[in-house]
């Protein structure tokens, strides 16, 4: 086992424990929404966004529980876009880490409410005195992740993904359905940790340049696992928009172009890591893991 | 015109231009979100709720920005709530204000995601430097709304009320219902007031008090005008609760019943207000409006 595979076990070990924490059911005046939210939430993913919050605040000296709080919140606004996205309207899934989807298991209604549920949460947590002892980091922390999960990021991408199946996109286009769609959580989550750690502008600003490379290199990645994955490994469809005819980095740039490009922006965001000293270096192997990942 | 009624006119006006300026398409990176999120939230409602914290807020001498700003977010969380609502999973309206809702005018995708980008925005203006220049403000409000709005609130309110189709609620869970569904939004409306304008304990423990009982007099005048409204006055469906043989106030009260009770609520709702002076009286007047009105 690898350094990184270690620390994303460990990491992933202790989001779960926080997951677990802030869905506690305890005096929850309905029973169904909570068992929706933990099943959809608890017990699998590879907790890449609350790990890239964890080692970026470990640059800066901060205390586990903010980090772990934050990441926590992150993963359920990422959980809550799973959930909406496989439902009937959206993609339509019906299997999403190897399990059936939250409609499949409970209802479509039940679906809609958990997401919200989740999505409210995440601010619950992020504004919790136990996230972080000051206010503004707090409130700031808040804004960020708002704009990150809004229309004008993850939201909004969401929106242009669903347009973009009756018409196609061209290189640019879909490099910015990208950067809303999945680019905005994965930014938030490097810059969180640098906001936790009250970082120089400089030293964000670098994290952020980290995370807008490494985010293109996990869609392309992503790309070409659809095409090259299978449902096994997967744990959810494949093919999915070879088959609706949808433009991707793989049709666009064949699946070796798009190889050499994910490759190249791993180089990139190494780069980007320059200044910081060895405790950059599991997200330095983190650059090359989303590229080399078979799930 | 009534005093209450010309000021109701005048917060809506104002409400509206604040949710006009936060919904601006300005940079937009789609513009059919945008569309439907403005489409359901601008051009009309009553703005009870930001009436509230406008209200609740004057008796502490809050700058009116910061009011209409919480307000404003109060009103995209009540409007997300209800666009979610009406989807075919759920209430499966297709009428909302004499409109056609949201999935019926664009599609359910839309609808789903218009909806998530409310519920976020509301984060991201109560996160803002522009709604309070204090940061333990932002952060105590945005937990409040996330409380209010979430499984413990709104959100787990709407499950039970799902739930309801399949079981009969007796008066004390109907009461528990509503308390979630409505009074939720409805207290954080009364409590942002004194939160902003950093109220003594126990004049936030009385607007909260009042809150609680207006929002229950709300919902008894909801269930009496689904038995005696009608489809234009009220701008949607009506006679559903009964058409699905759900409990209501109405059903186990009896509509005389559910008159006394709520009139009697509109005592004990001014009653919670009797340490505030006249600058108050616009909220008395609102607890006998809520009750009286006809949509």
């Amino acid at each position: 086992m690898t350094d990184l595979a270690k620390a994303l076990a460990s990491a992933a070990d202790e989001v779960e424990s926080a997951l677990d924490s802030v869905l506690s059911m305890d005096g929850a005046p309905d029973r169904q929404i909570y068992e929706a939210m933990r099943y959809t939430t608890l017990g699998g993913g590879k907790r890449l966004r609350p790990f890239l919050v964890i080692e970026s605040a470990r640059l800066f000296d901060v205390p586990k529980i903010s980090a772990l709080r934050t990441g926590a919140a992150l993963e359920l606004i990422h959980c809550y876009s799973l959930v909406h996205d496989d439902l009937p309207a959206m993609d339509d899934d019906d299997l999403r880490r190897g399990k059936p989807t939250v409609h499949k298991q409970f209802d479509e209604a039940t679906a809609i409410l958990a997401g919200d549920g989740l999505l409210t949460l995440a601010f619950e947590v992020v504004s919790d005195p136990a996230t972080h002892p000051d206010a503004d980091i707090r409130a700031a922390l808040v804004l960020a992740l708002a704009r990150a999960a809004g229309v004008r990021g993850m939201v909004g991408g969401q929106m242009i993904d669903l347009e973009a199946e009756t018409k196609t996109l061209n290189l640019a286009e879909i490099t910015q359905l990208q950067k809303l769609k999945t680019g905005a959580l994965i930014g938030f989550g490097c810059e969180a940790g640098a906001m936790l750690g009250r970082a120089p502008d400089d030293a964000r600003a670098a994290l952020r340049r980290y995370a807008d490379t490494l985010g293109l290199a996990f869609q392309i990645a992503d790309d070409l696992l659809d095409v090259e994955g299978n449902v096994e490994e997967m744990g959810k469809a494949v093919q999915k928009d070879a088959d609706a005819g949808k433009a991707t980095f793989v049709s666009l740039l064949g699946i070796d172009g798009a190889r050499t490009k994910a490759n190249a922006l791993v180089d990139e965001a190494v780069g980007h890591l320059s200044a910081f000293d060895e405790r950059a270096d599991l997200l330095r192997q983190t650059a090359r893991f989303v590229v080399d990942r078979r799930n």
